[in-house]
């Protein structure tokens, strides 16, 4: 049997090639809505070959990684073109981070080149001071170029266009960082394949159908937003940017570019409902919503079918190492006529492309029913971690990523998540580490131990909680706990509320038992794990 | 950088996949219906891991090739899931060809295990006697077991089950012999990730949508009903079989069993719509019609579109060497309100995971509205021709495969077929597409249908030839016919001779058989092919 070698090698799926398939067909559609802006397929085609060939100029390399802190807009999209155009790794980074956090990051992924917004641009003295690597940081805000960076604009003009590189389909795409029960971030190596396998799943499920015009509304530097990224650049759709998360502004922007298809987490479909502006607007056009990220009450579910009964609802349940996709909550499963009862909390069955199991400790598949570790395998299976071989190869077992998450199956193999062995609070729709928030309280002087839970909350889903164990003849009140750890760790990730107890609630093995901790508050409510 | 070997390795997508997804979801759905048999999805899981043994214990292990000769049944469908349970390779066998034609191909894949049913079991002495590789013959028909041949009933009902070794999804699925209208036909073969990624591509475009029910009515040995094979099994749909093509019991099975999806030949098409049984027919529960593998008049399609008018009808436009897909005509495409003049003949845009290129014979891109060859690339593109690597090299050059159609793309990147560049005429040194001709001639109101061919002529090098299907009650002379031409056609490509003729020989896949049409001019002859 003859191998060809040469057509295994340039076939495949790249990030850029629903770009590419679009510049061909309709180069003159616009591509990109940001404020006022507009631009074709074929403008932002020019523009992306020309800030590739200025990363090229500055030294951007076959796997250099090139970092972004900013706000959603256009560039962000061209950001994420030019990068790979050239072989280069994208990092995008979450905005809410702490100078520190950032820098860690950046140093982890031994960033060279990194873009910021106006937003972000005050922290790059910080971050030049933290990270010996950065060579060049890129500005590309609406106003002045700031002391020491570059100007995106002024790359793009002065740049000859460059040709697309193709990478290989096994390339890693990006390092997206998450936290770990290690309370240290790890950038996940998801590749181009990783990327597209889940992008054509999700398509595949009905999403971001022909004629897409898609929201961004979630934070672009979001794994979960991403997704809508690669599904409305496969089918050749636009892509209208929200900067800043406003339901107001959302409702705006729907009506005025007809969005098709939405992307929310929970808390702000949330905040949606709420908001009057939102809720009298002109949405019909839209045809999709997808959500996921962090748990939805069934009562925002309820009101969100009641708000747009037209709209194709579906969850994804998934995570960064598998690329945001593992199973799907679909629309027949929401709708009042068909759902089926319980299974409106479940994580729903797995996408075509993924394969799901539930294992015991020993590897055995558990019997439905029986709670048992979540194990995924797929195309959309990540790489590993980056430079963290050994953590690698714990998580991803005979080709299996075992995901932390415990869960049971359904006689209808929907997945129903009891808890997160990484011991996760989902706030929000960001992921927080209890560890990290618990190594934060611990290093206040007053305290002696700690834990931190999510507890109820309307308005995230989840709210953080600490539970403390003070030294002897020390007092404690929130606010100093607040200030104290927002010198730490991000805003997000700082408890919303204290309690002050005499002693944890211990297991036999030294653990503290959080399950324990939680009832009070969590008794005679579900609490939606997935 | 960490690799991480073993994740690779297990990753990826089979052709069983779908199969294993439907199994731990919907056990007790049923999963194909064969006349009065229906079998859930566990049945058949089943019955096909008890194959897949039995087939073990007969030698087949990784690689080994096994074919089949058989009309459409839920058998058909276990042998597509068994071969590859054990890591064998399939070589579905075109049962239109004849008893030569069938050992050539046996012989050249290697054949070692052969399915048989109750229509081809007649074939088995003279197969045996040119086939020296041929170990085994299985029979899976109606009917006594034939003297020489194993029974597949027997052989299910002895074995134990077997685990699905799980392939990778490079390994080759299967070796699928290219109808031979030019040569020796050549077995193309595609791997499991071929397969699965024009399944994933054509599932995005939202055929075989959730609950699909399909029917395979075009023969399954042939690549484009494979499409609808392996787009249900993704889907975890239900395959409904219709031994041989009829147009009333094609209706029957659709009204009975709520047929979502169908794919047909526009031969097949015409059959339907000139059958009053099928007019007539409760056909509402049918929502997609693909249809490929040869050219549909406008006529026809005008007629279907009025006959199934909320039914989204898609043309694919593939080759075997593709996995069946290249560009899709989509039904916006299609339907009379959206359609685009010009672009209902044409073979429309890429398909999302393909990407598509005209080139001249140097490789340079041609500009838009000029011919030339049509190249593709993506994971559709097969791994090779068997056996024949100096013809693979030619056919996958750089990673595009040069597929011998020549067309041109308008601005829309819409992909216009001129000719098979194996069926251009040479005449008087002028290149001549015979579908061009061809229109010219259908166009003539005597004509039913008609085939265009190059024959041998000493002052031309080719002279054009038409070859006619009349009307009912109706006459033509050469006289008429070139007055007729003339009117839309250049003079040199108008016939320069006529043959009447009362059906046009057709392919297995639907295509006219021109190397039929051409051979009683050639014989003794040496045709260049430019």
């Amino acid at each position: 049997m003859k191998q060809n070698s040469t057509a295994k090698a340039a076939m495949g799926s790249g990030f850029t090639d629903g770009f590419h398939r679009a510049l061909q067909i309709s180069p003159d559609k616009i591509a990109a809505i940001c404020g006022e802006r507009k631009r074709s397929f074929a403008e932002l085609g020019n523009r992306v070959s020309r800030l590739a060939s200025a990363l090229k100029d500055l030294g951007v390399r076959r796997d250099s990684v090139v970092g972004a802190v900013a706000l959603n807009s256009d560039n962000y999209l061209e950001y994420y073109l030019a990068v790979p155009w050239i072989g280069g790794i994208v990092n995008p980074i979450n905005f809410r981070w702490t100078a520190d956090e950032i820098a860690y990051c950046l140093n982890d992924s031994g960033c060279r080149v990194l873009f910021v917004d106006d937003m972000f641009a005050k922290l790059v003295p910080a971050l030049r001071a933290a990270c010996a690597g950065l060579e060049t940081v890129i500005f590309w805000g609406d106003g002045a170029t700031p002391e020491g960076c570059l100007s995106m604009e002024e790359l793009i003009d002065n740049a000859s266009p460059v040709d697309d590189v193709r990478v290989q389909e096994d390339d890693v795409y990006g390092l997206f960082y998450t936290g770990g029960t290690t309370g240290r971030s790890k950038g996940v190596m998801l590749t181009h394949r990783n990327i597209t396998a889940s992008g054509f799943s999700i398509l595949a499920e009905g999403a971001f159908g022909l004629g897409a015009v898609a929201l961004h509304a979630a934070p672009m530097f979001h794994l979960a937003d991403l997704m809508g990224t690669i599904c409305t650049l496969l089918r050749g759709g636009t892509h209208v940017m929200l900067p800043g998360f406003d339901p107001a502004r959302l409702a705006a922007l729907v009506a005025e570019h007809k969005v098709t298809d939405l992307l929310l987490v929970p808390a702000m479909i949330q905040a949606c409902l709420a908001n009057p502006a939102f809720v009298g607007a002109d949405l019909s056009s839209v045809r999709g919503l997808l959500y996921g990220a962090s748990p939805a009450p069934q009562t925002l579910l309820d009101a969100i079918l009641r708000a747009l009964p037209d709209v194709a609802v579906r969850q994804v349940y998934g995570m960064t190492e598998t690329a945001a996709t593992i199973s799907m909550l679909r629309a027949v499963d929401h709708a009042p006529q068909t759902r089926v009862e319980g299974r409106i909390r479940s994580a729903g069955t797995s996408f075509m492309h993924t394969q799901l199991r539930i294992l015991d400790a020993e590897g055995q598949e558990q019997p439905r029913g029986e709670v048992g570790e979540i194990v995924v395998r797929g195309p959309n299976v990540m790489k590993g971690y980056w430079n963290q071989p050994e953590v690698t190869e714990k998580a991803l077992r005979n080709g299996w990523l075992w995901t932390g998450d415990m869960g049971f199956m359904d006689q209808g193999g929907y997945v129903h998540i009891v808890d997160r062995s990484k011991d996760m609070i989902i706030s929000g729709g960001e992921n927080i580490y209890s560890i990290e928030v618990e190594n934060a309280v611990a290093s206040h002087p007053s305290v002696a131990s700690c834990a931190v839970i999510g507890i109820p909350s309307d308005e995230w889903g989840e709210a953080v909680h600490a539970v403390v164990v003070l030294r002897p003849e020390q007092s404690l009140e929130l606010d100093g706990l607040i200030a104290h750890c927002r010198q730490v760790i991000a805003g997000y990730k700082v408890p919303r509320s204290l309690s002050v107890t005499a002693a944890l609630p211990i297991s036999g093995a030294g653990k503290v038992l959080k399950t324990e901790l939680r009832k009070p508050y969590w008794d005679g409510r579900d609490r939606v794990v997935n």
